[in-house]
């Protein structure tokens, strides 16, 4: 099951200025957003939003964090699966419709790395950041691991165990580039479209058979 | 082989702003790259980029057919060959390495079609960007022909065309965004990496085997 931003977010009022600003991010990048955008898209006023946070920059960290705290939610009934390419499998396609349903957000993460990436954040924005990338790597590092014992189970063939992974993640990560909702779309189409993505990219890291459904 | 951008911009001085250009695109995007950014990282005047160039939209539209064209010309040698897998392996490797050695281009090209898919254009530049994402498009079509190919004879196999090639895209250009030069980077050590891109992504199209180097 995938926990929505209700989920994480307590207050309601919070939460729709969370999700509103993620779309504006997603649309139009970090400094491209205003807030006087994100109230427009809210059809709320400025001082609604500032009573909530105190910048675009708060906005921004609390939208990567839940962002990242929604995909942690969805792998962890996954973590403690022993056999490796099982636990891959179930956590791949949990992160794919993290991807797909909570695609705002989630551009929002990728965003935020390629603003730390080429070191487009102010003084006080880096330790704010560090400790989101650090969030983000830890989570990363779940799934690189999964690898590592896949491969020593003999699961999965790879060489290079970063750009492995790099690749891997390119593939899971990719709806947050080209998925967009259809009319009358189901959670069954979603789950079908997740499936694709995970056997192209568990195919990818070499697995030896075609996976079952998770 | 590849070819620079040198050999598709003849005069140098032209060759030597795209290049700027492209670099400042691929670091902030559109909106936030300025005449006088390229003629900064140029050591130029921006009278200089105004003798060959009117705009800025027109610098973009450049570099972005520039790098089509590199495109085009580096897979050109492949696509007379009759076995659909090799053909899709040359091509494939063809690519990745373009992904990799002209890295600012391509990351332009894919600024260009974000735009372009989120309406951000201005009216005059929305035909110039019609006939570049034709252009670019009509260069997709050579390696989904492939794929129909490649499945018909039984080498690939896969549902979803449209996602088949979307993911195997995903995984080709993924370079653009991690790739990063390396101190002492050799040749060789470019190819490698452009095999390993390939060789994810030909697993991803349920390739039947490991493929050969092309």
């Amino acid at each position: 099951m995938t926990l929505g931003v209700r989920e994480h977010v307590q207050e309601s009022s919070r939460a729709d200025i969370l999700e509103a600003a993620a779309s504006c991010f997603m649309e139009r990048g970090y400094t491209e957003t205003s807030i006087d955008d994100v109230a427009r898209s809210l059809g709320a006023t400025k001082g609604r939003i500032y009573h909530h946070f105190r910048s675009k920059a708060d906005i921004f960290a609390e939208v990567f964090r839940v962002g990242m705290e929604m995909n942690y939610a969805a792998i962890e009934p996954y973590r403690a699966m022993s056999d490796p390419v099982a636990r891959w499998r179930h956590m791949a396609f949990a992160h794919a419709i993290q991807m797909i349903t909570t695609k705002p957000f989630q551009r929002t993460v990728w965003v935020g790395v390629k603003m730390h990436l080429r070191g487009a954040t102010t003084p006080e924005q880096r330790s704010v950041f560090a400790e989101l990338i650090e969030y983000r790597t830890n989570y990363g590092n779940v799934f690189r691991e999964t690898l590592v014992e896949g491969r020593e189970s003999g699961d999965f063939r790879f060489d290079d165990l970063s750009i492995a992974n790099q690749l891997m993640f390119v593939v899971l990560n990719s709806p947050i580039f080209w998925y967009s909702p259809r009319v009358g779309e189901t959670r069954a189409d979603i789950e079908d479209l997740a499936r694709k993505v995970v056997t192209a990219a568990y195919r990818g890291l070499g697995g030896k058979e075609e996976q079952s459904t998770p």
